[in-house]
């Protein structure tokens, strides 16, 4: 869980990642390209970058703009606190938006940033944001095995062949093709050499990877069946639909917070096991400290609901550290939070622990909160 | 803008519909068939008949579900005031739903249906829901002249064939092919022709009725550019998308009613003229009674916000005519309707000819319709 990077991956190879983020999205219609434009007030390429960055064996991710966003993408990367980032310079097409991705590591001409040469590079889109770390991870494996694949769907329209009269030639039978998605992986070496052997024509209209390797260096990609949330942003349904999907998310998204006491400990560990089954547990922590690294990635994870268990009689102060943090996150000025404080009451009488003193207290302090777009809420759990 | 059918097209030829809604949907998850699924409350299926409807010079719609959906369908039918629809028994693939729906206007098996053959058939999804008429009289007027025509878009992933052991065999030339969408049109003997000839394993295996007109009657169909609003909902993200949309498209559609009074008929012009730049303006009705079958299908036709005009000193008892059509159609259910009453006052004095009481009185009204999540707003405009 720990979200620095060991730079390891599963078949031990070093891994790193190229997202081209140089598009101008005219297919979406307005001014804005498509990678920054903002779902649920937060540009669509950060969770590109975020899906890249919680996969902890990926050591640099290279986000290619074009020039004139270079900037916009520094203060994504500062606002978002996006860890393992280099931001390079696009060229006019996709292909050499990539190929200048890949020469950061491997070229003089970028020796200020010259960074680690990895052995498998992923290429993915700054457009497909919900991509998730077991297709990543298939894709690198077959990759190494391979020197290239990619993730592929089944097709959702026929394709056909149109003739120069604008008729139809010929329909292609559906199930002998697939769409080609993304992420794509590549043996380094194999797909570097395959952008430095190629013709100005294909860096000019080509725009698949895969085809590069079969053409310069006869790799033949392993295709990896992907799921159905590798889809592109390309249209402003799209964005809707991302929208959409990224709601449904936050409101699954629970993180579990608790003490090193050995009953809280026990519950912290329960409650995760029997809450999975009903919505996303992200991660459990076992301390609520401003300092606290791992929480702060929690947050800047977009996981906005906590339960904290504790066995005070008012948790007040360490709840009001929390509400400070979110605060400061700004995440509750666009959605609300919810925190729920589970009072653990393990005293030996029947009467509850905690008097009518503490309640007023507890509810003075979410009637505070709740102007805040923090939604605090208790339970008493009493065991023996 | 009469909605019930003319029967004829542009081109002068008669022209029907058949929806094929027989799928079972396994692409999007869950249990209901993504054509029966509710965005905004209303199944999608509904839509796309609403779509067909809509075009006047269509005369009948044939809507082909599985046996066991077609009370379902019928249901649907009756609740959202369909008109010119048939329901027929498809069969176990999408071609022989297809095959069905046609043998409606031309076999004796189906006689106590037995429709008028159309010279042109369109073909349109149950789950495209936002086709123009726009693109399907240029795939209707192509189809008459080529024999059979359909709509496509550019492809938005590369598409690949893939060899036996599961790698890149080759990737195809993005810009050399289309997606085959919908709508497609057919002259109806050519269609009905190909279906006739069909083998049993196109029948059960193939998809797409360009191919048939093309394999069996030689017709190579003519390819219509179609707009990005022709997509299929797929996945369970369309359905998403879907909903956005509708709700983007409900929020800016309005109806001006007016009367038949020279300077409100004028205003009733000049309104709509003004705020068509900023607005989809629906219709313009110049009556306001609960038999007026124009205002019933504009209710039903999803437009939920109205402009009334008057120069009465208190209009009340009409609007309250409009509130009452509104609530027995159950739209203020699921989404606030919002209904300006603007009081055209033309009197000589500078004083304005609506009292403190008159005042009073629409208030109080607007306080009670806001319960049924009808939003009542006034507007006094002086003019001489």
């Amino acid at each position: 869980m720990e979200p620095r990077s060991s730079g390891v991956a599963p078949g031990g190879v070093s891994v790193s990642a190229v997202l081209p983020a140089g598009g101008s999205g005219e297919r979406l219609g307005g001014a804005t390209p498509k990678q920054f434009c903002a779902v649920q007030g937060r540009p669509l390429v950060s969770y590109a970058v975020r899906a890249m960055e919680r996969i902890n064996w990926i050591s640099d991710i290279i986000v290619v703009v074009s020039p004139e966003n270079i900037e916009t993408m520094k203060t994504i990367i500062e606002k978002y606190g996006h860890k393992r980032v280099t931001v390079v310079k696009g060229g006019i097409t996709r292909h050499r938006s990539i190929f200048n991705g890949l020469k950061v590591f491997a070229e003089d001409e970028f020796s200020c940033h010259l960074l680690q040469k990895p052995e498998v590079v992923i290429i993915h889109d700054a457009v497909r944001p919900f991509v998730e770390e077991d297709i990543v991870s298939k894709v690198v494996m077959a990759a190494k095995e391979h020197g290239a694949a990619g993730a592929i769907r089944p097709l959702v329209s026929t394709v056909i062949a149109s003739a120069a009269d604008g008729c139809l030639d010929h329909s292609l039978e559906r199930a002998r093709y697939r769409a080609s998605e993304m992420p794509q992986a590549f043996l380094f070496d194999i797909i570097y050499e395959a952008y430095q052997q190629c013709t100005d024509y294909d860096l000019d209209y080509g725009t698949e990877c895969l085809h590069l390797a079969l053409k310069y260096c006869k790799t033949n990609a392993k295709l990896v069946e992907g799921t159905a949330d590798l889809w592109k942003v390309t249209y402003k349904r799209d964005l809707y639909a991302a929208e959409s999907i990224i709601k449904d998310n936050l409101s699954q998204q629970v993180c579990v917070i608790t003490n090193v006491k050995e009953t809280l400990a026990h519950v912290g560990f329960l409650l995760p096991e029997s809450l999975k089954s009903q919505i996303k547990v992200e991660a459990i922590s076992i301390s609520l400290s401003k300092n606290d690294s791992h929480l702060q990635n929690i947050i800047s994870g977009q996981c906005y609901n906590f339960v904290c268990v504790n066995d005070k009689r008012c948790a007040i102060q360490e709840t009001q550290e929390l509400v400070d943090m979110l605060e400061k996150s700004n995440i509750p000025l666009l959605y609300p939070v919810v925190l729920i404080l589970v009072h653990l009451d393990s005293s030996e009488n029947n009467s509850f622990s905690i008097g009518m003193e503490d309640l007023t207290t507890i509810k003075k302090f979410a009637r505070e909160t709740k102007k805040k777009n923090i939604l605090v809420y208790g339970l008493l759990i009493q065991h023996k």
